[in-house]
């Protein structure tokens, strides 16, 4: 079943010699397969192909690409408990963990499936024609979102179906009328095969055009370069490290024709307790903290990596439960040595930097990448003065800050680099009381959550997965929920165009029946 | 009344020794007032008041930034016929153009106040709690678009009101919450501390904080360069040259914190004649575009540089008319020497390429800095292997293209660059009949027209005003209509966050009566 091979739109080719494996971090050793990196040529075909898609596939009414979504969601789905199996295989994931993302994978198809159906999400806009305004006659003017053109997305190495070969990114951009090229991401290049041939599949089954998808192998970063910098590319998703998405996002910049490159990096998702919180439910929060930061080996983007109190005895008392919480848990198997080896390094650098403590690891023998989770405190003078102590350690790990006073703890968000989440853990006559905190924390996420932890990204229209850099290349746009669509299209403007001619979205008579902004205001009625 | 100083908030200032002069093009010297500009220092102060102001500001009711709004417009109109003698001595436009730009300008201010009365702007987004959900609990998820901190706007030459000192740029980001630090033109100084002093007025009788608006004057690149790489400045307008725009993107690319830098950049607008306009409409059509492509001496952005026609005896007879009428013209006043020369110098390179014939030109006398209208013609394959005739020239000019069939006029679409505005000149019958032509053009431009002419852009919630690189740095983008004001916000979530501390936009109750998506329906209701 796995080739190896990377899929130019339906053809399989492997014309190069590169090659590489897969791992299996539980077994510490290769998996049976073997891959065939992309060659230029191959990119060259996969890029020109799904240009000449484009054509095709942009005119297919919303109707015709949610039948198309729906059917990958379908093809996902049988392939059954082998994908399932190759998954865990690639990633040390547990079964559990496999299903509830191939759940989410085709649950976000559908959603995109279920917009696209629904419509309104074209922004649809008329000012109708008032030929007799003095001075000057007004035109008909409408408009609406449009498709950009081939979008390259980049597999992520946590999310080896939800953010990977059919994952948000591809969905959206199918949704939005992009073609997709994908950069297999190297961990989970069988996974990655599996679902691209459900996508495939699909492709046949609902008659869209060859090279509306293609699925290239790449195992170092000249694929993903010459990707970004082809010129018929318009578009990148990226989800994995700082380094890899800035590097992507400059040089997207540096084309003739700049393109977006929208990366969802790192963050390290600050927690703020405020009195009220350790006062009452002390333990509550340290246990489930102690849950969230090794929730999938901390390997998710919204992990809590800094928790953020005023130094107290409630407070001392809050770090000893999470710490003694937190050995209790299991270690489980990181998604790769490479992961693992990243873990402990910059577990290592951090605890080693001046007045930082451990509070807790977890202290017993584990199997080869299994991840020991350790936590950190410091005082706020001393994280404020280091900010090798504001890096993300991607991993089951976190520093809890304790601040001399509240005004020190509004300094140190207000130093923070942008995130994907902030959390107040508190009372709701405190977010008046800390209005300053609230506010420094607001301005530096993308999603700011009360009395909760911030693992867990609901898919849904209000979502905001997305924040200031270095959280994300670009804050207004989210990768996670159905405004990810957002970031594939632009408004095009009609100028008194003929009916006849428009776009359904855009005749008088609505006939998607869509909600539109008429003459500013907005409503679902035809234009009489 | 002009004092040559910077406005720093409310504080003029001129600490400098870098002085210059505005010019008067059609008395061919420089005018009585002298400008001192920023230094260093003033930048910082500026930058900081406006980061100072920004957490006040931003906090500020839609209701409360709307009267400021409303109060520059009256302060701009109080300046009375004294900013129009200035605007037209800077500029060499006459008095009609100035009054319906300043028209222009004020009406552009209260369509941001409508906006923000009106209120559904923010895109609010409601996703309600499903506690009971299997296998997880939905949480309570809500979203709204907010501000993202200090813009830098840059004024442009060529509209001295409309998109300068208190421009589009400038009332779309106050408007969504962002205080403004302009940098002046260099060419309307004057014009634009007349203006600058009309804000601050605003500002006082309003009660915004000191710092919400600042004017630096520049006669160079440093100023510029300088803000748009402050740490404190979040985004920039900015409408001018390819070259300087471009400059400024890759710069604020290269910043620690990346920041979004929308450049409304050149464009030569093709028309496309097809063979119904040419049998029907011929002289109509070829005395308009006569009067389009001399309209404010040619100095506007969607100018029409380009028609593109299958060639023809119809054709060729469009091509003499459109001459015989440009030159009936009497030349007018251009904006500057520097501009006047880069004209002359523009007309010259592309006149003297391989295949080029001059149609018409103004040979008369005319006065220093008038300029003379010049058509040229060439045919499909001289145009097609030569891009040099792809580029704007900034005037009253026009490349007419004779194409051997519609295949090489589509080839030519596609091969254009990204474009502000494309336009179809015939039947509707004819856009399907050519809709390989109409898609290739549709793909290229942010507005197409239907039998009209691409200058005139209509202020108003359909209006696209922005293309594909390097008509614009963002395509998504417009900086004309009031979605300009989505350039200076990005959405942020609110999660499980209690009622009493919810932004208005997002109550349960929704106090401000504005259209939500609600559980992924679109609603004025209240959430029971």
């Amino acid at each position: 079943m796995i080739t190896g091979k990377n899929y130019i739109g339906a053809e399989k080719s492997a014309t190069g010699n590169k090659t590489y494996k897969t791992f299996n971090p539980k077994l510490n050793s290769e998996t049976e397969w073997t891959f065939t990196e992309a060659t230029s040529e191959e990119i060259d075909t996969a890029v020109a192909e799904a240009a000449g898609a484009f054509k095709i596939y942009s005119a297919f009414s919303d109707t015709k690409k949610a039948n198309f979504l729906r059917a990958i969601a379908q093809e996902i789905e049988a392939l059954g408990d082998t994908l399932i199996q190759t998954y865990m295989k690639e990633s040390g994931l547990p079964e559990g963990r496999a299903k509830g993302e191939r759940g989410r994978t085709m649950g976000q198809l559908n959603a995109f499936a279920n917009l696209l159906e629904e419509g309104s999400w074209v922004d649809a806009t008329i000012d109708t024609a008032q030929p007799n305004r003095a001075p000057l006659p007004k035109v008909d003017l409408r408009k609406m979102l449009m498709p950009i053109g081939p979008i390259v997305v980049f597999g992520s190495s946590n999310f080896p179906f939800a953010f990977s070969t059919a994952g948000g990114d591809t969905a959206s951009a199918l949704a939005s009328g992009c073609p997709v090229l994908v950069k297999s991401h190297p961990m989970h290049a069988a996974t990655g095969e599996m679902v691209a041939s459900a996508v495939l599949k699909a492709v046949e089954k609902t008659g869209m055009p060859n090279g509306v998808f293609s699925n290239l192998n790449s195992s170092g970063i000249e694929v993903g370069q010459q990707l970004v910098m082809h010129p018929m590319v318009k578009g990148v998703g990226f989800t994995g490290s700082i380094k890899g998405g800035t590097a992507l996002y400059r040089l997207a910049n540096q084309r003739d024709e700049p393109i977006p490159v929208f990366a969802e990096m790192g963050s390290i998702n600050p927690v703020v307790v405020l009195p009220s919180a350790l006062e009452e439910k002390r333990d509550e929060w340290a246990k489930s903290y102690a849950g969230s930061i090794t929730l999938g080996a901390g390997q998710f983007c919204t992990n809590p990596g800094l928790i953020l109190g005023i130094k107290s005895s409630t407070l001392d008392s809050f770090i000893k439960t999470l710490g003694e919480s937190i050995v209790e848990i299991d270690p489980t198997c990181m998604l790769h040595p490479n992961i693992f080896k990243g873990f402990e390094t910059g577990k290592n650098e951090l605890s080693s930097q001046g007045g930082v403590n451990i509070v807790a690891e977890y202290s017993e023998d584990a199997a080869p990448n299994y991840a020991k989770q350790r936590v950190l405190t410091v005082d706020g003078a001393n994280f404020l003065k280091n900010t090798k102590l504001h890096q993300e350690v991607f991993g089951p790990f976190s520093v809890v800050v304790s601040c001399e006073n509240a005004d020190e703890l509004a300094e140190i968000i207000e130093k923070l680099e942008g995130q994907l989440t902030g959390t107040i853990l508190g009372s709701t006559e405190e977010i008046a009381t800390y209005s300053y905190v609230v506010s420094a924390l607001q301005s530096r996420v993308g999603r700011i959550i009360f009395n909760g932890v911030p693992t867990g990204v609901e898919v849904c229209p209000s979502m905001h997965h997305g924040g200031p850099f270095p959280a994300t290349t670009d804050s207004r746009f989210t990768s996670v929920g159905t405004s990810a669509i957002k970031r594939w299209v632009r408004p095009v403007s009609f100028q008194n165009w003929p009916q006849a001619a428009l776009p359904e979205a855009l005749k008088d008579d609505n006939p998607l029946g869509i909600n539109r902004l008429v003459d500013s205001k907005f409503t679902y009625d035809k234009i009489e």
